[in-house]
């Protein structure tokens, strides 16, 4: 069992300090009720989960607790972004190591709920609880698409669709995982202005999320491989100097970028999408697989493999 | 680090086991997208989550996994009963251990999901994840009010309301606790029918819930003693005679009832509570703190405790 470090305890008192960082007066649900209160006028609401583990997700001997639910909050909000959807609020349910100080846990739940305010989406409810293993966090989020606009689907993507990343990737272990800033913006803009007919963000890896879009869309793709090497980001460099592995391979297979992969039909303006922070990276194809063409034309498949859970 | 055991394993083998179970052809976002939809048709929305974990809610080398995962939705329903609200979807994250199989994974989750489906409220996405610690499975909720209902909370009794209760309570952890049911029926038919100045479910004691309403709303309660001994579930007696704890003790104490509080204003017909299997309980008072009435007309305080995190 584990001896609690000293400071003052107990969920009555965590949730105590938690009410006035928390609590939204004009709701029509208060703090602390049995449930809170979604509003999304008029609109469906998308919404989803991410479960964070201490020693999987992040490292709280080496992260500061604020950090960690900056994280929580963030792939939460990736999430939206990838469906092209706004924010508009979330639940915080934490299962907290008896070795956390009431100010750790408090540090946790904010983290989250400061960082989901940049973004429109306060923490609103949520779970506490505590025992002897490490610390697990878990933020569902809510989301409502703009008048007009549809959640962009992963299912979508055609043969001749062209495939974009909102930025580079790869080698994110160096700390980018904590510190990265989810594309919401930019996917409620590419939703609003290029009507995308696919969209997911890179949590588990460029190949396996892409993957995901090319099997729910029954495609496959050819990555052009200037474009891909153009993409690689600095870290992913950085990371092969000491693990032999190519820049490319961390740039394909590396988890937790959270850019966004966008498939766009063909007439859509290059000017539109690099306006928008877009770069190109290849083509929808009736093929199935996954495919590099070299600036000679030859074709290389792509191993789909990356980060899964559960092996 | 624990040795799988032998079998099948990877989270996308267990997602294509999900999938069969899960996938709702008429969803306007399919299965395994980034998020998924909510649809309360010109309703707000309320939401909730309840985490749950391996040793402390449960005991996985007691319980089956289908059961655990019954509970992980019974718990959420319990929240939408307190509110007097119709549960529509859930989401389901999980931190599976590495000792469970995948039959163990699936089993957790068509459990949450098939007792979902009971009250209407199916699994409708998640997270899935492993690691070397103790399974927790965390269900979010979503519900909504009947037209012309509002959610009952939990600030709204007043002095001379009626406390009642939906049914006996005490010495769940024999095994209720996991096998209870969520009065979500009765929460709607009470909200329909008798528009209940407060309402709450008990999870962590009689006395530390219904304290719960009493500090929202600022007042205080009465419990009259015959009433409250006919409350007693025979599990609390059953407990008390190995525990030397007394029966009433467990009965005001004892967690994880879920059983209803409800605040009924005073005019509210008897006949009308007991024909939607209310029992009385006693009445809410202006001074604060919570006290037991003896037959002879005295009154003995009531500590308000009961199951807390993070001590």
């Amino acid at each position: 069992m584990i001896r609690p470090p000293p400071g003052p305890r107990g969920e009555i008192e965590l949730i105590r300090r938690l009410r006035p960082l928390l609590d939204r007066p004009d709701s029509p649900v208060g703090f602390g009720d049995d449930m809170g209160v979604l509003e999304c006028p008029g609109q469906p609401v998308l919404w989803a989960v991410d479960m964070l583990m201490d020693g999987v997700d992040f490292d709280s001997r080496v992260h500061e607790w604020a950090a960690i639910g900056r994280k929580a909050m963030a792939v939460n909000l990736s999430d939206c972004a990838a469906m092209g959807a706004q924010p508009v609020a979330a639940l915080c349910a934490v299962a907290l190591s008896n070795a956390l100080t009431m100010d750790d846990a408090v540090a946790l739940v904010r983290g989250a709920h400061e960082f989901g305010l940049r973004f429109g989406c306060p923490v609103v409810g949520g779970d506490t609880n505590s025992w002897d293993s490490p610390t697990v966090i878990s933020v569902s989020i809510a989301a409502c698409c703009e008048p007009g606009c549809q959640p962009v689907r992963r299912n979508g993507a055609r043969p001749g669709d062209r495939l974009w990343l909102t930025g580079p990737v790869g080698g994110s272990l160096l700390g980018r995982h904590l510190t990265f800033e989810p594309r919401v913006a930019a996917g409620l803009e590419i939703n609003r202005r290029l009507r995308p007919h696919a969209m997911i963000d890179i949590s588990d890896g460029l190949a396996l999320d892409l993957g995901r879009v090319l099997e729910a869309s029954g495609c496959g793709a050819v990555l052009d491989e200037v474009n891909l090497d153009a993409l690689i980001h600095p870290n992913a460099t950085q990371m092969s100097g000491t693990d032999g592995r190519s820049p490319r391979d961390h740039a394909l297979h590396d988890g937790e970028d959270f850019e966004l992969i966008v498939a766009l039909p063909p007439e859509t303006r290059e000017s539109e999408c690099s306006a928008l922070g877009l770069s190109p990276l290849g083509y929808v194809t009736g093929e199935p697989g996954l495919r590099i063409q070299a600036a000679d034309g030859r074709l290389e498949a792509v191993e789909i493999r990356g980060w899964e859970h559960f092996r």
